[in-house]
């Protein structure tokens, strides 16, 4: 599974640029130009002019409720969001003794796929307390070579509505999960100030990052955005705060999405996305014109929460981009910089790309253009 | 090319069901049954268990319009849809000469992936008179075992204001065209009334099928789908009038929409969508319960007006059903069939199905269920 960390790639097209020579040594790319000189003895790959990406990141998913692998379920919920939860909750037990095993076929399926970096949301609560968590620990240990996957511990059953759910997060936090999440502050849990205070708090204590799932739509929402870029700037977190879903942007007027956006910039807070369906979607262009960083996932893979998907973050550039709109080659290319450049910013990385000093991690796309 | 008529499949599941065996004799489905017996030397194919499909039907394509195959080509349109039909205009002359040629080579590719239908809108305007119906018109003859084409002669360039398209329109249905097409009565044409009548007035005289890109959104396209109920119910034209797109059913008023939708039932007025991105799709379950039909098809790919596609219809009827948010394998079910039963009544095919005395096109999936 180990990549080679030192070879030349030959005769490839960074991001469509013009035919060049990427040398990797030590896993850090140290040259780039056509006719490169390698070392004696260094591993060549022959690129025939193909596309070359850097690795691709997945800024949302659920490693550990995936069915990937396992046999067809037929979708049990209902069509609400609320009916998800109890069905989640339910067929944990089966799920849990099996979910290092089930992230880990998914992990090496999205890396065959291209992906060199996953951010997992993953479960905690007082029922099953971190054995998830742990799980996916173990799992990531073992994934030598493989991509890299940093954790958000998960509220999935409420936070202040499931006692000892709080103790929990901070103690996945402690035992290496980057980040604490939240879900929904007012709809979910009741109470967006006391939710979002501690998770906040949590972060404070743990130098834990912060996602928040916010599904929370119209002035709801918005209030609880407010409330997330108000704690980020005052807890100076710029960079490390992150609201998934955010469907809120959409569905409030367009003045009152305005002013979100300029705060969310102010404040660094960034949005992650997974191309949803029938849920609005950050428009990229504006996104990228006020300053907020953008970052693109899949979210859930054939779990309780939906049939769809197979981890390919190719696909999802273009989904993010067919749902926009999306027709000029610059704005396609907007979709595919949130599953690097975006994704990049919000788990982080700073030597995602293909410049001397980043990362050795080439994709090769049989393409002619980024779009 | 073409395909053997004679043949027995053993072990497939048709649309999920038990495993079973199709024999096929003279390109028609002759008997099913688990270890049937088939007349000596007749070619079997072992399924493996494979779902077994009927052939699906792409019931709204541009062959004639379509760059898929050539040089990626960036778009060069503006976002609206009235500044992508005077670049389709002025790119035309250099794509004409290869017009029978794209068209088979996207036709061949549909093929592979499994369509055995597909209707396809092709332009008539004074400037190049018929040229794209005469080049689609003898590629069509060419396809011997391949797909079955339906043409649709259709003004893009506009019927009153674009003077001389009428007669064409005319001549390309006499000529072999199966519909005759219409576009945006009131927006692109400025008079919706005397747009669908010339509509219904050649198609009265021909005795072509009507099918008619309605993009016009609000009242504006519901006063325009009202006037096709009426012309249809008036002409007796009941299952042979399809309106494309039909944006205006997501963006009137929820009850004006269910009005709209019983007169599409009574009338026997169809819709096909290619599941748009950005743009209302119908909803399926409120269509099946009202009795309309739905067809799917992929609109263009890869040409003036979209960078996309690539003529999965599998792939289509997946978009179709994440864009409507359908999760419950009966209702994703809906979507397969919008690409099956609804595209072989828009097409007025009675025998596309896997029961006996169907035609034998099968096709096999390595999947658990039709969701």
């Amino acid at each position: 599974m180990k990549p080679p960390d030192t070879y030349v790639v030959r005769n490839v097209r960074p991001l469509g640029a013009a035919p060049t020579d990427i040398l990797v040594e030590g896993g850090v790319i140290k040259a780039r130009g056509a006719g490169l000189s390698a070392p004696a003895g260094t591993a060549a790959i022959e690129g025939r002019g193909r596309l070359a990406l850097p690795g691709l990141i997945n800024a949302h998913c659920h490693l550990d409720k995936t069915r990937f692998g396992l046999p067809w379920w037929p979708h049990a919920a209902g069509p609400q969001r609320d009916s998800r939860i109890p069905v989640d909750r339910e067929i944990r037990p089966d799920l849990m003794p099996s979910t290092a095993e089930r992230a880990r076929r998914l992990c090496l399926h999205m890396a065959e796929l291209g992906t060199t970096h996953i951010r997992s949301h993953v479960d905690v609560e007082p029922e099953f307390g971190l054995a998830a968590v742990d799980a996916l620990l173990e799992m990531r240990a073992g994934l030598e070579g493989g991509p890299i996957v940093e954790l958000v511990a998960f509220p999935q059953f409420g936070l202040l509505t499931n006692p000892g759910t709080a103790a929990l997060l901070e103690a996945a936090c402690r035992a290496g999960a980057e980040c604490v999440g939240g879900i929904d502050p007012s709809v979910i849990d009741g109470d967006a100030e006391a939710h979002l205070d501690t998770v906040f708090a949590n972060a404070e204590r743990t130098g834990a990052g912060i996602d928040i799932h916010l599904h929370e739509s119209g002035e709801v929402g918005a209030a609880s955005l407010a409330m997330i870029c108000e704690r980020t700037r005052a807890l100076s977190m710029a960079g490390r705060v992150a609201v998934s879903h955010a469907f809120c942007l959409g569905t409030v007027a367009d003045a009152r999405a305005g002013a979100l956006i300029d705060a969310m910039a102010e404040a660094g807070v960034a949005v992650v996305t997974y191309a949803p369906g029938n849920s609005p979607v950050p428009d990229l262009k504006r996104m990228e014109a006020a300053g907020v960083t953008v970052a693109l996932g899949t979210d859930g893979i054939r779990d309780v929460w939906t049939p769809y998907g197979d981890g390919d973050m190719l696909e999802r550039a273009m989904m993010l981009a067919y749902r926009l709109g999306y027709r000029r080659d610059e704005d396609i290319e907007l979709a595919l910089d949130a599953a690097i450049t975006g994704g990049a910013k919000v788990m982080g990385l700073a030597d995602q790309g293909l410049a001397v000093g980043c990362a050795g991690r080439i994709l090769l796309v049989d393409a002619e253009t980024p779009a």
